[in-house]
C-alpha cells in the first residue's frame, strides 16, 4: 500500500557503504521517473548514474549535508552513499524549474524504498565543481543529487511542538527526529458538496 | 508494485463527473503529501479540498486545459472533475518554488490512482480569479490545481517518433496518446564501479 511506502521513504544520510547498488537498479529507478507526468510533456530531465567508488568520492566532495546539524559534517567514511543519481535539466529542451524535478524525484525515491534502499535529496551542491567531475556539457544544469544506499540509521517522524520549530535533530542515540506539521495545519479549507452536509 | 502504479498514473482530462470523491478521501491524499520529504523540512505547502458541485464549477472556470489540443476547450459538462485539491504555498513560511511542489503532487497523484481515481495537474490557472473564488488571504500563492475524478478516457504512452515531437494528441476514437522519450535518451552517462567492469 502506498501509505506504507511513503511512510518508509524517509531522508537517510548514513548508509552501509559496502552494500552495493547496481547500475541496473539505478536504471529501474530512472524508468519510474520516465513514466511520470511532465509539464507540457516536455520531459527535459536527464540523468547521470554512478556506483563507482572512485567517482562517488569525487561526487561526495561537492555536497553539503544536513544544514540543521551544525556539528555534523556529513557521513563518515564507511557510511557514505553507495550510488548517486544526478538529475539534470537539459536547457536545450526547457529552462527554469517546473514541477518535473519534484515529481520525478519522488518517483525515484519511492522506488528506492521499494528496493530496500534509502536516500536523500541534496540541493546544496557545488554545481560548477560537480559539472567538471561529471564532464557535463554546457546545456546541462544540475537540478539535484539523489544520494542512495542501504540505510544505517533510524528516522522518526514526530508532531511539531508548540514552539513551531521544524528543524530536524539527532538524539543521544543518533536517532534522527523530523518534526512534521499536522494535517489540520496543512488543510486550510474543505468545501463540501451540499448533499453531504445535510 | 510501484512500477504498475506509476504506469497507471496517467494525466486524465475526462471523468465520470457524477461519481463522487469524498472529503475524507481527499484528506487521505493530502496525508501522503504531508508524509513526503520537504526541502529543509520547511513544509510550506497548504491545501484547499473541494468536492462541492457548486464550487467545482467556479474553480473549473479558472482553468485552461490541454494546451496542445487546440480544438478542445476542456472537458464537457458531465465529464468534468468531481473534486479538486488546490495546492498553495504559504509565503509566511517560505517563498519561491522548490522541489516540494512536485514531490507532494506526485504522492497525491499516485495515491489517487491507488484509490481508483485519476487526475491532472493544472498549471494554467487564472490565479487572481481562483484566489477570489477560494477567499484566500494574501499569504497564499496558488502552486497548482490537481483535478480529480473517475477517468473516462484511455491514455496510451508511446515511443517518441523520429521528428522528436513531444506533443500529445487524440486519435479518431478519442484515445489520448502521449509520446515519451526513451530511457536511453534520459540516461546520458553511467559511471560503473571498476569491479563490475572486469
Amino acid at each position: 500500500m502506498l501509505h506504507d511506502l511513503v511512510m518508509k521513504s524517509r531522508s537517510y544520510r548514513r548508509f552501509y557503504e559496502n552494500k552495493e547498488i547496481t547500475i541496473d537498479e539505478l536504471r529501474c529507478l530512472v524508468e519510474l521517473a520516465r513514466l511520470s507526468p511532465s509539464s507540457a510533456n516536455r520531459q527535459p530531465l536527464k540523468y547521470v548514474l554512478c556506483n563507482s567508488r572512485e567517482k562517488n568520492k569525487e561526487i561526495f566532495d561537492t555536497l553539503a549535508w544536513a544544514g540543521y546539524l551544525k556539528d555534523w559534517a556529513g557521513p563518515a567514511k564507511g557510511e557514505r552513499p553507495s550510488a548517486y543519481i544526478i538529475m539534470l535539466r537539459d536547457k536545450n529542451i526547457a529552462t527554469g524549474m517546473t514541477m518535473d524535478e519534484g515529481i520525478c524525484a519522488q518517483s525515484i525515491f519511492l522506488g528506492a524504498t521499494e528496493l530496500g534502499f534509502g536516500g536523500c535529496f541534496l540541493g546544496a551542491v557545488n554545481r560548477s565543481k560537480l559539472s567538471e567531475v561529471l564532464n557535463l556539457t554546457d546545456n546541462y544544469e544540475i537540478s539535484i543529487v539523489i544520494a542512495l544506499g542501504h540505510p544505517k540509521e533510524e528516522v522518526i517522524l514526530e508532531d511539531i511542538k508548540e514552539d513551531n520549530d521544524i528543524k530536524y535533530y539527532r538524539d543521544e542515540r543518533e536517532v534522527h527526529h523530523v518534526p512534521k506539521r499536522s494535517l489540520e495545519e496543512l488543510v486550510i479549507d474543505e468545501i463540501e458538496t451540499l448533499a453531504n452536509r445535510f
